[in-house]
């Protein structure tokens, strides 16, 4: 990599490893050339992959892309969806097996689909913790739970707890649901009560849509850590994140 | 390819050649190398390929990427606007001769822009047939037709006694005509009316949105032939069919 | 690139380098190897790129890049957007010899921040094209000027006369400013203005969704300059360009 211009003031931002300004994309099966042309240009701003709900199981390219992001420094995640379908199947100690024999780092441990009791979620991120980071995701696929904004914040709390690295604010790849209406447009209240117990460098809400990446830079910082981020999508949010990019201009520039 | 994990219980699926739970997808003008790094990962979940209305005809790569498909095992269709505007030109014949020196077996013949009569394009398909397998579209760009569901059913019927070996019930790449109203929802008595007259290996449904692809599924089930499905989506779809995405994991994976 | 059908009665185009029916697309940081597969397949359709906004500040692989459009005849533009940073922290005179250094030959020169007073703009017209081919934009980010429709006209005529070779009407990426409404629908009284002031030769309408291509090739004519296409709809544009799509093909092709 070639050394880029320096001749703007613009916000700091942390190198990697970084506990801050994280950004956590989502893999719906990125193919391998596109995922190795992806790293070259922008696994410095990379910190997490995740492979999406089931994609990972009917990929029969992800053991070998699992190692092209190894190579460049990107962990892998495996979707929460997986997780909740095994858990439902009782095949975790396969499921198991079958992460770490390909080199997944990550697991994601939810309840979107609501079939797991709360005492089966805390369970799983206690089991999966002593193999793997586990990333635990709060919210639900159809936006009925939690009822609360506190309800959002405490679960937080058990999760971290019961041994999470990083709890995971629901947004889906649509951004319509969990922490955003159907319009797509931020719950604020929920991202309150978030912020008001968790530590930001714990906290990962998924903003897939350029309006939401926009909210969340304006209102927490340059260095948000922000989630199901699209691959395509890395460099323009790190313009966002620098006020690089009109929406974020007059916030994160000097005058 | 290596062998994938095989913990959990899932839908049946056939593999290719198959007759049923064919995935369609629509090609809007792939370059060479994605087009190899997609058929590397996904090559045993695509069908058919449709190079979309004229784009092969403005590609200077599309005899190259027809070389890819074919090595992968993945026949080429080109698509019906393509074939309508050669019929009002009477370009039948040297059409043909060009299809078949880039290696196109397949052949969509549609009535979309409404310009042909019903005879004309029962023709085209008796014509066709003799050197193509043909698809046989039916439903307008702007909706105006098919009149009523009857007349959908009822003209796909005269279709397949022409020499088609598929009907596809028109979406366009944009999910808001044909099948669909301009909200994306599935017009439903169109199904019905489909599914009352025509054999399920014979019909090829284009839902180019999750949302829709999830309705077929759910009301079809997993082996629904699919179209106009975008390269990216592959794998993705493969999900909802398995029910290994949140959208149909209730109704396909056994509790 | 192997010769291409003939059958079909389709416009006239010019080929390149053309000053009519000019295709200008947004790189929003396009990896190496896509960009190479993409100017494989449609370098001849491709005239300008604009690298978007600050993303050629934070991609480490411009230069690079940069090398392989211009190997395949595709001049290079850097985004208005962050000139006007530039211009905010009166660093030109770096900016300059960075682009120059990368091999940059055009520059946009835009006010879609309405940070800079109107000389200011027409100061940097002046400056940056004895080094550059300057494209001047009109039309903010937020839709709040220019105020009238003559407004747009006028400036437009006083970029040209600054030494702009060409002028762009803002879009955005989105298409919902500048020339379009919220909804996405042309401001049609916007577009009389500037075709009254403008030679036809020297505008470039940022057009990024089909029915705002649709539109202007519907009533401009097959060789209208169109800007922010995304570099997956060069072909797809192409094909609305010479009504091979069910969009154009009434009002393009011979009957």
């Amino acid at each position: 990599m070639t050394e880029g211009p320096t001749f703007l003031a613009l916000p700091d931002r942390m190198s990697k490893p970084r506990s801050r300004g994280i950004t956590h994309i989502l893999d719906k099966g990125l193919p391998q050339a596109a995922t190795e042309d992806l790293l070259d240009q922008a696994a410095h701003l990379i910190d997490i992959v995740k492979i999406g709900w089931g994609i990972g199981y009917v990929d029969p390219t992800l053991p070998r892309r699992i190692a092209a992001y190894a190579d460049a420094g990107v962990p892998v995640c495996l979707g929460g969806t997986l997780t909740e379908i095994v858990a439902r199947q009782d095949q975790v100690a396969r499921f198991r097996r079958w992460a770490l024999s390909i080199g997944v780092s990550h697991i994601e441990v939810s309840n979107g689909l609501q079939a797991l009791t709360d005492d089966r979620k805390l369970g799983l991120i206690k089991e999966l913790a002593a193999d793997f980071v586990v990333l635990a995701e709060t919210g639900s696929k159809d936006g009925s739970y939690p009822s609360t904004p506190e309800d959002w914040a405490e679960e937080m709390v058990r999760d971290l707890d019961a041994g999470a690295q990083f709890v995971v604010a629901e947004g889906r790849e649509s951004g319509t649901v969990g922490l955003y209406d159907a319009d797509q447009a931020v719950h604020e209240e929920i991202v309150s009560a978030i912020i008001g117990q968790i530590p930001p460098d714990r906290i990962i809400f998924e903003a897939p849509l350029k309006a939401q990446q926009t909210w969340f830079i304006t209102c927490l910082g340059a260095e948000v850590n922000l989630g199901n981020i699209e691959p395509s999508s890395v460099l323009p949010l790190e313009t966002l994140r620098l006020g690089l990019r009109a929406d974020t201009a007059a916030v994160q520039i000097p005058q």
